[in-house]
């Protein structure tokens, strides 16, 4: 018999830190689920990726910042674009009253 | 400035056939939104893939059949699945009621 899982499930209720789950992995590719509580990039910090990577956001509410935009980006649930290799971004706010979740894609 | 697409946006009042949009694709895996209405395999088909396919339900309900199992796989939102390669499968059942959204990612 074949049971799903749910990825909105299995969340621990203390989260320390962002919790990343890889749901599927191979040569091509990595799918990620991503659970942030009010976590953000360290400041000063920015993702500098060697591949593109593609990400939505499922539950919650985040705002994402660009090195090369002005202001943040807001996401909400269904949201979702590409962030192409090498553009430097960071989390800027994740709601800490809830559990954002993200899928998130890594090509490579 | 960034404007992020929303998954469950350009949903088109009248859905006569199941819909199908490629999010992201290369040679190594293809990413689509499914929307259904309502809409199941046809009667007698099955679907009988050359590659893995993982699966996310994300808004609505399904049931998912599988030849080699002998009732349908209920799926909520969050449910997600790898379907083997060459896994006969077909969808049972998608409400009428409202807007099936899916996540699928083929590999290869």
């Amino acid at each position: 018999m074949i049971e799903p899982d749910n990825l909105f499930a299995d969340i621990p209720s203390q989260l320390p830190e962002e919790m990343f789950t890889d749901l599927l992995s191979d040569g091509a590719f990595r799918l990620e689920r991503i659970v942030s509580r009010g976590h953000t990039t360290p400041a000063g910090e920015w993702y500098d990726q060697a591949a593109d990577e593609w990400v939505i956001l499922l539950r919650g509410a985040a705002e994402l910042l660009f090195e090369d935009e002005p202001g943040p980006v807001p996401l909400k649930p269904g949201d979702h674009l590409l962030i192409p290799a090498r553009r430097r971004h960071r989390v800027h706010w994740t709601d800490p009253e809830q559990d954002t979740v993200w899928l998130a894609l890594h090509r490579g």
